[in-house]
């Protein structure tokens, strides 16, 4: 569950008083979302006035508190150039990080719309142009976060992992290994880079009825190459449950993607490199959280092998084709 | 947390269909609660409108199916005569109780409001007041569920947990056969009877400020003794963290509730063998939580020994003053 911080009615209420939005009528913990405590909290600015929804996130352990502005700073960006996605509220001295019960503290505005539990191709080609959107507004946006969560810090997942990884399936530890060492040697380092949301997996997304309504969840958002932004959600997005590739799924967020911004033959070129190591990258996560389960944290980690099984195939396919469009049928 | 059946967009959505209110725009599982798996829901009944909000509610096992008309019926009948409570939204066909990803499920309306983390005097006697209109309202309600968690329910508890109850503490096992076979043997039978709440602890009683704005969760409430209700929220509510009974809350409580509804000589006289009964019942059930305890549930057991220290205080007290106020000073 996704409330590890008990907040108090009376430190509610005076955390408020830094607010310009009202009183309290209602807070209440969300179940959904593993790293930070996140409250529904309404709040009326008037007797007679109807309740406003607002998101309230406690910021637990696995964020760095130094790194919560920028990820609050791209969030007022994107909201300010127009991208729907939850908008930082501001206290009455203009800060929007501030403290409660002990932790960092964010009110974000309240985002309608659910996260599609089987995606379609229609969500693909939604997600694509949201995701393109995404891209450039971020390159306005003067932050500026190295992705911890690339290469380098493959090799510490990996170091970490290696010696029990065969607990999870025979033959992994040796899989990570050899993968690693690929993709050290292949990793494409010159592709256009800008902002990206780095975990843009469906319950990251909202949808009313098939259009997309927003995106959530920044606090993996970085600098890295834009295209591993794509490579991420093929992988998170256009596989089925018996982990084959749906390619009308791929071939719809490719088009949506580029139908806002063009790829460039690079980029293009390089997304199986970058499929495969969007895939060891959540293969290790899982792995070490699945290695380095916390009873005590009520989280039920996830299945590491269900990206073994998306690693293997990035690994065989004969080039970006694969994906199911031609790169002059995607910019044509 | 709260959340053990997962509902897609798709079910929802359909499920929706029976209703008259409108479309989905939010869904979000809530963390709080530990029976059932609760969401909060907002549907518009137009793209201008404002999203209004509700719960749904799916029914998980621990709960009878055959029990929930009981539950719903109650509830539609304590709304209509004005009692703040959630409100069943019926289906198209005049149905509440229906179905969803195979559970019983059904809607109620959202309730404004936060429960108290710190209960005050104030709240007491609000709460005694509340319960006193409940038990009144009750009155006129044609329905009828005994009381699974009185006596006979207690020789059940305490079968199934003597043989392992001294691994939580030494003594235990010893403790509750005695006591059971103390409050068998005395248990008041000839009070006065109606529909109770049977689990008035805080986080069922809303507050905005310092008023109650409603009671929630009626999936314990039964016919049984009404004084018996009063003697649930005294070890729910006036009792400090150093397991001392704080004389103050308790007084409000009483003087709130005989405000609205005077208590009978025998009702008050009955208090302090009520108190232990009811210190007795949640003991047990905690008892039983936490020698059964399933790791894959993700509920956190509550500590048995809160209550045990409650019922030893009720042991030792010469009478119902105790409880912080005279026969005559409360009803007169």
């Amino acid at each position: 569950m996704a409330v590890y911080t008990e907040v108090s009615d009376d430190e509610l209420r005076s955390f408020l008083l830094d607010y310009d939005i009202g009183e309290v009528v209602s807070f209440k913990g969300i179940a959904e979302g593993v790293e930070n405590s996140n409250y529904l909290l309404q709040t009326v600015t008037s007797a007679e006035a109807e309740p406003k929804n607002y998101i309230l996130t406690l910021y637990e352990k696995r964020v760095r508190p130094d790194e919560l502005p920028y990820f609050l700073g791209l969030m007022d960006h994107l909201a300010e150039n127009g991208l729907s996605c939850p908008t930082p509220i501001h206290g009455r001295d203009g800060a929007a990080l501030r403290e409660l019960s002990g932790r960092p503290a964010a009110i974000v505005s309240f985002l309608s719309g659910m996260w599609p539990r089987k995606a379609t191709p229609l969500h693909c080609a939604e997600l694509g142009a949201a995701m393109a959107h995404l891209h450039l507004t971020g390159a306005s946006f003067e932050g500026h976060r190295d992705n911890n969560m690339s290469v380098s810090g493959w090799e510490k997942l990996v170091a970490a992992t290696r010696d029990r990884a065969d607990e999870v399936t025979p033959g992994l530890s040796d899989m990570i290994v050899g993968e690693l060492d690929h993709i050290s040697a292949n990793w494409p380092l010159d592709l256009p880079q800008g902002v990206i949301h780095a975990d843009l997996f469906p319950d990251n997304v909202f949808f009313l009825g098939d259009r997309l309504s927003g995106l959530i969840d920044f606090y993996f958002a970085c600098n890295d190459a834009l295209a591993y932004d794509i490579a991420i959600c093929i992988n998170a997005w256009c596989f089925e449950a018996d982990a084959s590739l749906n390619i009308t799924k791929a071939r719809a967020l490719l088009r949506g993607y580029a139908a806002v911004r063009p790829l460039s033959r690079a980029e293009y070129d390089a997304l199986p490199q970058l499929a495969r190591g969007a895939a060891l990258r959540f293969l290790l996560t899982r792995l070490y959280d699945w290695l380095n389960h916390d009873e005590a944290a009520f989280v039920r980690p996830k299945d590491p092998r269900q990206f073994l099984d998306r690693l293997r195939f990035h690994q065989q396919v004969d080039g970006p084709g694969a994906y199911g469009i031609s790169y002059e049928d995607l910019n044509g």
